[in-house]
């Protein structure tokens, strides 16, 4: 894959605009940076001042620099940047790190001057990073176009993140416990490369080994899904996103100004993408730490070596709730152990060395747990103590793992004299935490990376039996709730199963549809607004005679409307709610979960991505209730789930292929032995589809669900 | 109240056993901590050698030292421990701390080397902390019989752990950030001073706070949540419990050799006992700290001030997940930020000052929020920059918050030079933290303190209409699962409302049941090992007629078995379950969930201690969907939701009063809009109950839920 960032990592020339001599200024950071940090090729400074700075000569005017110059700097205040910019293009300058604030965070009047710094790159082809960022750096190019403090060592920890902040303090942090990067992105308000280029930069970076990412806004959601699917395929990727609740969202618009789209989206997009989604900034650096030293493990089996029990239960704790679990140490194992470890070791798993164990006694113990059989990673416990050197056990962990294939974390804890010790394990790959949960998070993270990489969701299957053309023409000149009718019409053009059903505007063509599909009938009332149709008792099912029809007909259908009559599925069915809704962030989304009232009160939902590969639907039945009531329970028959994933992959292809549909509700899907009946089916229709192929106006969750405003998250 | 371990922390004089001069031993730790940090009693070094130790006369035998001696701290190998034990008995001392490991950890020997300390103990009249402790300090009286490195300084946290290790690492962690303590308490196997000693002696302690736990295993989980009921009358407990998982509970196991109840037990006694159960421990020195330097919020509005966006939105969506928001600030404190604020402050909320901020900027800002009236709360954030000095702005917000009635905790990220930040932080009684989100659950501490002393359980009330000898009646002799009839006079002798019922062992005798209480009825097939009576078809509901109960009798009851008939609830019911059993540490529990075949695949149910309080009741149905679906969906009528509050709590009585009864089921209960129905009664009766009054053999999960193992966590 081509780096879309390679000239902003390998220019063979920097131009500094704003540079300046005054230490407290970030313009001086920042040429301090390009000058001691390694670069090797040629910096320009440009002040109208002129003169020398650092030894450089300072040009007046960019268009005085000389060749060779690929990439601009411009660390001017936001009001000169769009001018800056185009005295590059003059220059004949195609790459700028724009780093001024006071863009598109500020609100209409900032996102006007980021349109104008577009139109200018454009006018010139022109590609930028910022404004209102950081800069970047690659430690290994290396060059550092950043005005931090510090060059963070050589590592395979790619960063990408929209603020600058979350770049400063995780170097910051990497410095004092000695975890080196590959590459550093500070985004900000991405008004020309965007994350997805990020990415796609940082795949091709053979250095970054992991990418972790620090979100806010997605404009385009897809975008960054397509990026972060061909990121994944080849290394792992940990994503931190902010605004994902009501409090969260309101800070980041307030911060850049970025639409944040619901959280039961952005982790659809994480599965789709495949990437691995943290809560916290700890846990984005404890992911990435595990990730970038060692290798997933080849199964779940652990073990915890320590000198200190409760530390170790704890560890064990989280091992469980990371999906992993402690080994069953073979006997072989233990007598080996035995035969390494301090009088009195507890040989089983947590294998606890207790109150005195020396370096050599991890070094030793450890030896033998990467080569036992049934041991698929380890976490080491040293809780320092009087005796023994805390710096000394760090290096003899380091050493003992460094190139062993399974994973190791080595969790030393205590507040003070263990930066040493952190920085002796990292330099042998061996990833520290403070707390033994920390470390158990970690060796998580790698289990997951493993899980992810074998279940990455495929391209979605074509299905057959869609009738494109048919939906089309039903869909045509339409807005709003379709009518039942319709909605049925367009489900059986989607392939669904739809029982025989048709509107009738008088007693006598009611029980003509009636007694042409045959008995029992559903009766409902159909008028405009409304929803929940059985609120209002305008539902009236099981319907076995023409006088049954016609006295329904008579208590639920006022003057002026009409019936909807459909054959009623056949007894026995298990209820289920198919769903597909669109976020103005991610696109059209399908969503499963039990029906009838169930899914008011249960809020147990999951979502996916439209459209979507039919081993992605059988997930959303196991992450549910849906799955285990389907599988039959009690002795009751199992049902077709099968029917239920076909359903989600039509539902998933409507709302793919027909930016206009709105919402989908299959409420319920009835799912019998062999095959499964949509017998209610509700089609939104927006007249003003977003022009975006996958995007769409922001809507509500299905009907069905967003009165309680629930569902657990998929 | 009275402090059990008062003569621990206030002895006339203490004696070391195995006093040594090596100071690469811990007993030589011991004596010089009781030497410098601050104890002004008399310390008596005992060695057989005899001779002087830093000063001090040695004792050859704790039988030479003079008066007055209160303690002793024995810090030799196990196998001496109790001999010298035995010797400070007849010496006349009452009370000791014994350090040494090697006892009930390593298994059934050293739980008897255990039961020979307590024989001893008895015979003596001796209280003991341990074995296989640290020791206890505290920082007021002062006095510290550890041998930990570091006395931590003066503070408001009371610590009580059962692992060492913990201790110390929390130790060394404070001392580095300037965290202090006003007890540390070090329980090891807990052989005779246990967590509800350590408790009430906090409880009683005017120095301390609030109390952080480490658990590994509560022998008599009540006798921990009646001392912890106590506590938290006066002052929040935060507990860190080990072994909850199946691998934490395998390493519990192993290392204090402790039972681990179930997880949802120990949730369930954590809302009966007004404790903030926590994950990690971080969690509990983050949360301890909030708690001790400040009072919770009026409200759930916060503020979050800071010169970095992203951090902030971060902090903000933590915000909201523990249960808060972000305050709405009015034009008023908007316009008096601005007017204290660096030009191009965000006043909304996030308060961001963007990149310049200095300490002056913190102060003044953070007067205006805490004088605000629609603030309760607030959170400073602060990455540190190159134009601000990070000890300044730690100053500036300790100052400015220190007295201030509402919380405010501070987010100081950056991994060097913030040790200072920190403790100037602490100095000024603002707890400090190294990320938002970790600030954000600091914050939420406190709002959850706030929210627990409101909601503290009461005593359960009293219940008309129990009969208790008639319960006792129908118990008397019996074992294992109960026919239905007798389930169902148990329960109506329980004040539960059931259909009227009886047994028949032929036809006739069917119909006559029938005839005599009135058509529809249920028949029900009763035979051994039948549980879900539905597997088997085994249940014939709506039977209208004679001829219809015989039909169903002829199909579903063999020869030789026998019929159960009853009277069927009226339609329209909603059903639910509702469940009693035993767990090993904290003994009867209830639970409620959706009835019949979604209490299997829905896990959604609730646990509590019983016997229960009709509001701990309510907050049961709250926690689970049961709440949402009795209020009534899609224009349902509300059902009887008190009615489901009673049979909660009369199901608790049962399980409380009656020690044999081992499980209870009433799956369906059939809540109608006015009364619940209990129509199908399971008992399980345990022949050998255990003596405890509320212990009692292990059981299982009511036998609807236990199959899948299931469960959302009370």
């Amino acid at each position: 894959m081509n780096d879309p960032l390679h000239t902003f990592f390998h220019p063979r020339g920097v131009a500094v605009l704003g540079a300046s001599a005054n230490p407290t200024k970030l313009s001086y950071g920042v040429l301090h940076n390009l000058v001691t940090h390694g670069y090797l090729g040629p910096v320009y400074p440009v002040n109208p001042k002129g003169g020398e700075m650092m030894g450089l000569r300072v040009y007046p005017s960019v268009a005085d620099v000389p060749d060779p110059v690929d990439l601009a700097v411009i660390v001017l205040p936001a009001a000169q940047v769009a001018d800056a910019l185009a005295a590059c293009g003059r220059r004949g300058i195609r790459h700028a790190v724009l780093i001024a604030s006071g863009f598109g965070e500020l609100g209409a009047e900032g996102k006007e001057e980021e349109t104008r710094l577009r139109q200018v790159a454009r006018q010139y082809g022109i590609r930028f990073i910022g404004p209102n960022c950081v800069g970047v750096l690659d430690t290994y190019a290396p060059i550092d176009t950043t005005f931090s403090r510090t060059m963070p060592g050589q590592g395979s920890i790619g960063l990408v993140s929209h603020s600058g902040a979350v770049c400063g303090g995780t170097m910051d942090w990497a410095h004092v416990v000695g975890v080196g990067f590959s590459r550093i992105i500070s985004l900000g308000n991405q008004a020309d490369i965007d994350i997805a280029d990020a990415l796609d930069s940082l795949a091709a970076d053979p250095h970054t080994r992991v990418v972790a990412a620090y979100i806010e806004g997605l404009p385009d959601g897809r975008r960054f899904v397509e990026a972060a699917r061909r990121l994944t395929a080849q290394k792992p990727l940990v994503v931190l996103k902010a605004g994902r609740t009501p409090s969260g969202t309101r800070a980041v618009s307030s911060h850049t100004g970025a639409l944040a789209g619901a959280d039961r989206a952005f982790l659809a997009a994480c599965r789709r993408a495949g990437a691995i989604p943290v809560e916290t900034l700890e846990e984005m650096v404890d992911a990435a730490i595990a990730l970038a030293y060692r290798h997933p493990p080849a199964g779940p089996r652990m073990v915890i070596l320590t000198n200190a029990g409760g530390p170790a239960a704890l560890g064990a704790d989280h091992v469980d709730r990371h999906g992993m679990r402690l080994a069953d140490l073979s006997p072989e194992t233990q007598a080996r152990l035995r035969a390494v470890c301090p009088p009195g070791t507890m040989t089983g798993n947590p294998v606890d060395m207790l109150g005195g164990p020396q370096a050599d006694h991890y070094a030793a113990a450890l030896k033998v747990l990467l080569e036992a059989p049934e041991v698929d990673g380890v976490m080491a416990v040293f809780v320092p103590q009087a005796i023994t050197p805390v710096y000394d056990v760090a290096v003899a962990v380091g050493r003992a793992a460094e190139t062993a294939p399974k994973p190791v974390v080595c969790c030393i804890a205590g507040g003070g004299g263990i930066r040493a010790a952190a920085r002796a394990l990292h330099a042998h790959s061996v990833p520290h935490y403070l707390t033994p949960e920390r470390a158990a998070f970690g060796l998580g993270a790698l289990w997951k990376s493993a899980r992810i990489r074998e279940t990455l969701p495929p391209e979605p299957e074509p299905l057959p039996d869609m009738d494109r053309e048919r939906v089309r023409a039903l869909l045509e000149g339409k807005t709003g709730v379709l009518d039942p009718q319709t909605g049925a019409e367009v489900a059986a053009a989607c392939g669904l199963r739809v029982p025989p059903s048709g509107l009738a505007a008088s007693a006598e063509e009611a029980i003509a549809r009636a007694e042409a599909m045959g008995y029992p009938v559903v009766l409902k009332r159909v008028a405009p607004g409304l929803t929940h149709k059985s609120d209002a008792g305008g539902v009236i099912v099981g319907l076995r005679s023409a006088d049954e029809v016609r006295d329904a007909l008579d208590r639920a259908v006022r003057p002026g409307e009409r019936a909807f009559i459909q054959r009623m599925a056949p007894p026995g069915g298990v209820e289920v709610i198919v769903g597909g809704h669109r976020d103005p962030q991610f696109g059209p989304l399908v969503m499963v979960g039990l029906g009838g009232v169930y899914v008011e009160v249960l809020r147990d939902v999951a979502f996916r991505l439209a459209p979507l590969a039919r081993e992605e639907a059988r997930g959303m039945l196991e992450e549910t209730a849906v799955g285990r009531l389907l599988a039959g329970v009690r002795g009751q028959p199992p049902r077709d789930a099968e029917a239920v994933v076909d359903a989600l992959c039509r539902v998933g292809w409507l709302m793919a292929e027909f930016p206009q549909v709105a919402e989908v509700d299959l409420n319920p899907l009835i799912v019998g032995e062999r095959g499964a009946w949509a017998v209610d089916v509700r089609v939104v229709v927006r007249p003003h589809p977003s022009p975006a192929a996958f995007g769409g106006t922001p809507s509500p969750l299905p009907n069905s669900v967003q009165e309680r405003g629930g569902g657990r998250e998929g």
